[in-house]
């Protein structure tokens, strides 16, 4: 067990009709003005946004509103966002939907406190310590977003999607209704139950020591989100496994799977976050593409581990097998395993390659991320 | 997933030398006068003792002292903490120890802000909202106190063994080095892994509901106790082992394993606690005798689970081969799996059923427990 520090202050709130307490939960912390944040205008349209905006005004909190967040959020509405909040005196800034809006959100809060450009925390100028109060309703899982301190963004301008996270960034109450999230499409399921994966195996792959404790606990939400998302596509509506699902995927990345562990990389995200900023092709995808290749091409050096894994998940034997036995299961449940599947050009990896090794060097990753390792790893994904 | 809160604001140090720190820890909150309590001379012998308080020191925070908490820790004993914090302004209170140690602390704590009787707390007169800051640096890992904010005590004038909870009591910081941890005996060792097993069977075996991802989560627990406990009895240095086993105690009693369950209940702490007020018998000596009783008592009306248990953690088939294995675990890591063999007198049972009736009845959970029942548990502990 290496040394570690644990401390996660947020507050879940998970189970039926608790999106209806927001106003009551935003109250306790004597806020009056907040910002909601959403995507589309489907929560419009659903009820959700009065329901919320209801709560608001039974408990005297005034709010302004921002639409119009896409998946692979952008820089342009953050800085939208951090306008609003600083001309007309926000105090919170509260999320209506999935891992994207919530990374806005983020964004915005330590935006507002911060007289520079926000794009400064994505490139380690600085780190925010100072943000507005983040609350947040998530109407998908995946990202884990809710129980950290990360937000993911890109810079559309300069096709960079990075991510920063400080001490202030912690949601302060996310609320979990897994009703709110059966609505979400197959292919998003799918996509979800991709990200939720690579969460886990970025660490469970990389880690130079991992605990047995810690890569049982890794397993456990593999097999959950394996089992889950089966159940869900089938029956979208099966309360209990949308709720099995959503608390896997907060697990996945609220930092308990890094607790004792050493070295662990992000790799599959370092590589994917370029392939959606170049193409917008959805994060789960680009993930499900490149996780079984940038596998193939670490195996060897964790012989053990992928053994372990191919057994423990999949039940079969061999590092082998259990690569195979996760293209198949990504295959079955619709997200694509190649580049071709998810229409990024073959002939585009020399760019793709040159793209990652300039910001490995931003990065000072460059002993971590080689022309070498880069292309392999592409080019496994044909 | 039945609905639920989670928050846990304790935030961990664990590791190599992190007591080292303790002062600098301390002072992030503007502290300068600590209570450290502790229970035996050991830790003024081994040095720790001098290590804290020079670190203190380093940090300009004076301190009184109060030794002498003992296993089962007394009311007697907090009554004093309390007197010693409202005489000199303490402002916060360290604990160095075991679970026993780090409860007195939190009814200290609590005790210190509250102008009435700190037992008020314990037989639910009223919840305490505040308490002076908690520290700890953990000597034993078997309660999982580090992390929740629980504490038990025994009013040894009564000889009641109660415990009370409240949102002040939360460890601010907790120090769990595994190396503090290697000098304990065998024999508690043993006792600690009972604890661990009966706060996640406790759980486990009544919930009427229990998520398949809990399940397994807490199975994962099980294994890595087994699997440590095993290797530590060998090797008592193994630093890894020793890591791992604290950490799952910690995980077993920080509410994580309480997400999405319903109608869980504590009922093998419940009556351990009257044989440990009783007989002064170790708490987790008392639960080995417990827990199985009480598994026989519970097996037919949960058999699927009974099931999953033996496949899961002894790789047996069937409830009984289940209930089996556990007890020949007990007897294997040295902890007693029978009245007889805790030295508690058969002819005792008569006495133990009226007063756990009169406890149940003052806890309003007559419905719970009936005559027959703590009978019977009683028996099958023969």
């Amino acid at each position: 067990m290496k040394n570690f520090t644990y401390y996660n202050p947020t507050r879940i709130e998970f189970g039926k009709g608790k999106e209806e307490n927001i106003g009551k939960y935003i109250s306790e912390y004597e806020i009056s003005k907040v910002l909601i944040v959403y995507g589309s205008d489907r929560i419009k349209k659903n009820g959700l946004f009065e329901k919320v905006a209801s709560s608001l005004r039974n408990n005297k909190i005034t709010f302004e509103e921002l639409g119009g967040v896409q998946s692979n959020p952008v820089l342009s509405k953050v800085y939208e966002g951090i306008e609003i909040a600083k001309k007309k005196g926000i105090e919170a800034v509260l999320a209506i939907g999935g891992g994207s809006v919530l990374d806005s959100v983020k964004a915005i809060a330590a935006g507002a406190k911060y007289d520079g450009d926000v794009w400064d925390f994505f490139t380690f100028k600085t780190v925010p310590t100072k943000a507005l109060k983040i609350f947040d309703i998530m109407t998908l899982a995946a990202t884990g977003s809710e129980m950290n301190n990360y937000a993911v963004v890109t810079n559309e301008k300069t096709k960079e999607k990075f991510s920063f996270g400080g001490p202030a960034t912690y949601p302060t109450i996310s609320i979990i209704n897994p009703e709110l999230q059966s609505t979400v499409t197959k292919e998003y399921l799918a996509y979800s139950a991709a990200d939720i994966f690579a969460h886990s195996l970025d660490l469970y792959f990389s880690a130079s020591y991992l605990p047995e404790y810690i890569a049982g606990y890794i397993e456990n939400i593999l097999n959950t989100v394996i089992r889950t998302t089966e159940i869900l596509l089938v029956n979208s509506k099966n309360y209990d496994a949308r709720g099995e699902f959503a608390w896997a995927a907060t697990q996945a990345l609220n930092f308990t799977t890094f607790c004792g562990v050493e070295n662990n990389r992000f790799d599959t995200h370092f590589i994917e976050h370029t392939l959606s900023a170049e193409y917008n092709i959805a994060h789960g995808a680009g993930l499900s593409i490149v996780v079984p290749a940038w596998m193939k091409w670490q195996k060897n050096s964790l012989p053990e581990r992928f053994e372990r894994f191919a057994e423990k998940v999949f039940n079969v034997k061999g590092a082998d097998a259990g690569i195979e036995s996760l293209i198949k299961w990504y295959t079955k449940i619709g997200t694509p395993v190649t580049l071709k599947e998810g229409n990024i050009p073959e002939e585009d990896i020399p760019m793709l390659v040159d793209k990652l090794l300039i910001i490995a060097k931003m990065w000072r990753a460059e002993s971590l991320y080689t022309k070498e390792m880069i292309t392999t790893i592409f080019n496994n994904a044909k």
